[in-house]
């Protein structure tokens, strides 16, 4: 198989950051925040639905992520690590009741003024029994993939008259199904990253460290828009590239390796995440044909994904996550030289970094939402030689017809430190 | 009772950056890295002696904090949102094991060479019964309070010849009792953040707003020794300061209020944690008074401890948490004028920015570990008015004769903004 023509771009044909969407400003950002607003009592709605159709009539949420999507409440991976219970609440048919010590009390009322604060300091197997008999509830649906399991036989030992129903993925499910205003922050949120990375390509000279090159990404990205990180940044050059999960450490960017770059931005509670691989200097053609198979094993999900949107629209069901991950292994495989990736093709992306759809080998074989946002993420590592990986997030919805990368960065081989 | 007399600090008396220990070098880095390594040994002897008395083969970690500790894998709370089963591990009798997937097998090679890995795709439950068989356990520790529930209903439904004995504390209760490379790093990273801000000083002016204060004292840090922060940065303006965890807004500074900065800087896995509620302009009597009662309440904290070591050196028991708390709200109480904080006087620190010991009204009421490191934290909130905050932290080292503040910047009221 020919190696497939890429675009090149070198100085003169990079990426300007005016090229890519501004960032959001204070108007924008603030109706954002009341579309969550007046979304928030639909969602809980349709939680109930599911509820009731399980036959319990309270739903106990124990993630930051249900938390923020249900509630309002922005908590994140790093504020759970110490708000013991605040944060944990319960939804019944009629009321939405958030736990919370006296750390956070004004802050769920601001944040969250149409839900109940039930007030808690790290003793929730305690105030279990109360919390159940002032709801009145006799059938509790928990998080049964979060709660650790010595706090579920707390609880369950603190009211036995209450059942305790081992549930998981509710909430994942409503959230891979994405409202027009959180598809709009993630948009946001990969252009602040895009403008981020084509700022910084003047700055990518051989000899500057790896950590140099990730603190002054994170610098342009929370200066440009980015409530914060979506995660830490991902720099990695040369043969560290095949470590899909590497840290960015003191190695020097060299001349004839690749340097990668995988990073992501929030913006008001949506996150992005991207990677692009660079060429630094002349690229060898060994880094140019496993760029080229990445590339195109990339390039086969996205007209697959884009042929697939018109038929939805007539009434076919979308793809599975699963077949699309198969057809991008295939690409390598067909081309038959380097490793296939061992990770998934891809992930949801919203409030949290990794959510559903899953779009890996042991993902369920059941079509794509048609609303959502995924990433699609193929990659070839070749320990001890180099890595590639090329990371774009797609927005699919099928009833608006549009199927579109929402990073705009060049899939081109681009090169820089020349 | 009079008020406390407390030094004030304009400007000619702000503390420099050059005061504080200068960022740790290279070298300095890579000894305490390898002391890491030479201690993992040790540490997983200690754990094994835990295992031992309580009649069980095998203990499965959960927690990215203990993998570190025990392991050596660097992991923390983001990376953990997206590794699947990897960083999990088990410690056998004579062997330490930790699950990785293809995107970590390399990165475990290189930082956990003295561990072996078993492959792990988000498949623990399928694989586990593997797991078992071939290091032949019979009876395995879990810890309990992070494992979900529903994991564990699948590990025990997997291999149903395995006893799980759940547990909790056995890891946390080991890494209370601080190594020296561990107080140094702490210690380090306390400096980072006693430079930052005393660095950020010049730059605080009415106008400026919480979030680019937040950010640029993260810069500081970021570019002034820390691998990355504790924890997102908080400053919280005026009122907003009543909010123990409030988070930086577009609030501008005011003169004649108060502007609180709780943060922390990470240096090679070890977390610092300070606070102090700096006064924006000539201080209103209100907020001096509120601010010399913290700062008594956390003095006879000190002070107690301060003697404290000296007759545990003599063989008397420290004392507990628990009661350091008591004396910090007393101290409030006698004042009488305003309200004693709702969280708990401090907590120990280390590789988590929130550890054993605890030091509040509901820990146990044990002696504090003879050599280990906390934070000193009494505050005074009066919602929709003013919050002051100072917090310190401090070490215990009695076979050392040690009582010191690692936080070095002034507990003085500093004026800013004049």
């Amino acid at each position: 198989m020919p190696t497939e023509v890429i675009g090149l771009r070198r100085a003169a044909e990079w990426p300007h950051p005016a090229d890519f969407t501004p960032p959001p400003t204070a108007a924008q950002r603030e109706r954002w925040l009341e579309a969550d607003r007046v979304a928030r009592p639909e969602r809980r709605r349709l939680l109930r639905e599911t509820m009731a159709a399980h036959g319990v009539d309270g739903y106990f949420g124990v993630r930051w992520e249900h938390m923020r999507y249900l509630g309002g409440l922005p908590f994140d991976e790093r504020e759970v690590a110490g708000s013991g219970d605040s944060g944990k609440f319960l939804v019944t048919m009629d009321e939405s009741i958030i736990l919370a010590d006296s750390r956070y009390t004004i802050l769920v009322e601001r944040e969250a003024p149409d839900s109940r604060i039930f007030e808690c300091y790290n003793a929730l197997a305690d105030r279990w029994a109360d919390l159940m008999a002032e709801s009145g509830l006799r059938r509790v649906a928990i998080e049964a993939m979060t709660i650790p399991h010595l706090t579920w036989e707390r609880l369950a030992a603190a009211a036995p008259n209450v059942e305790l129903v081992p549930i998981d993925g509710w909430v994942e499910d409503q959230r891979q199904h994405k409202e027009a205003a959180e598809l709009e922050r993630v948009a946001a949120a990969s252009a602040v990253a895009d403008r981020a990375l084509a700022s910084l390509l003047p700055s990518i000279r051989p000899g500057v460290t790896e950590r140099d090159l990730a603190l002054d990404l994170e610098w342009r990205m929370r200066t440009g828009g980015a409530n914060q990180l979506a995660f830490e940044v991902t720099v990695l050059a040369g043969a560290e590239a095949a470590l899909p999960h590497g840290q960015p450490g003191l190695r020097p960017v060299t001349t004839g390796q690749v340097l990668l770059f995988d990073f992501g931005a929030e913006v008001e509670g949506y996150r992005s995440d991207m990677t692009r691989t660079l060429m630094v200097g002349e690229p060898t053609r060994h880094n140019a044909d496993v760029y080229s198979v990445v590339h195109r094993s990339q390039e086969v999900v996205f007209d697959a994904l884009y042929e697939a949107v018109p038929k939805a629209q007539r009434g076919e069901p979308l793809p599975a996550g699963r077949a699309m991950d198969g057809l991008a292994r295939q690409a390598i495989e067909v081309d038959g030289r380097f490793p296939v990736y061992g990770h998934g093709l891809g992930h949801g992306i919203g409030i949290a970094t990794h959510e559903l759809p899953g779009l890996g080998r042991r993902s369920p074989d059941v079509p794509l939402p048609r609303r959502t946002v995924f990433s699609v993420e193929p990659g070839i590592y070749i320990e001890g030689d180099t890595g590639v990986r090329i990371e774009d997030l797609v927005v699919i919805d099928v009833d608006a017809g549009r199927f579109e990368r929402v990073t705009n960065f060049p899939r081109d081989l681009v090169i820089v430190g020349e």
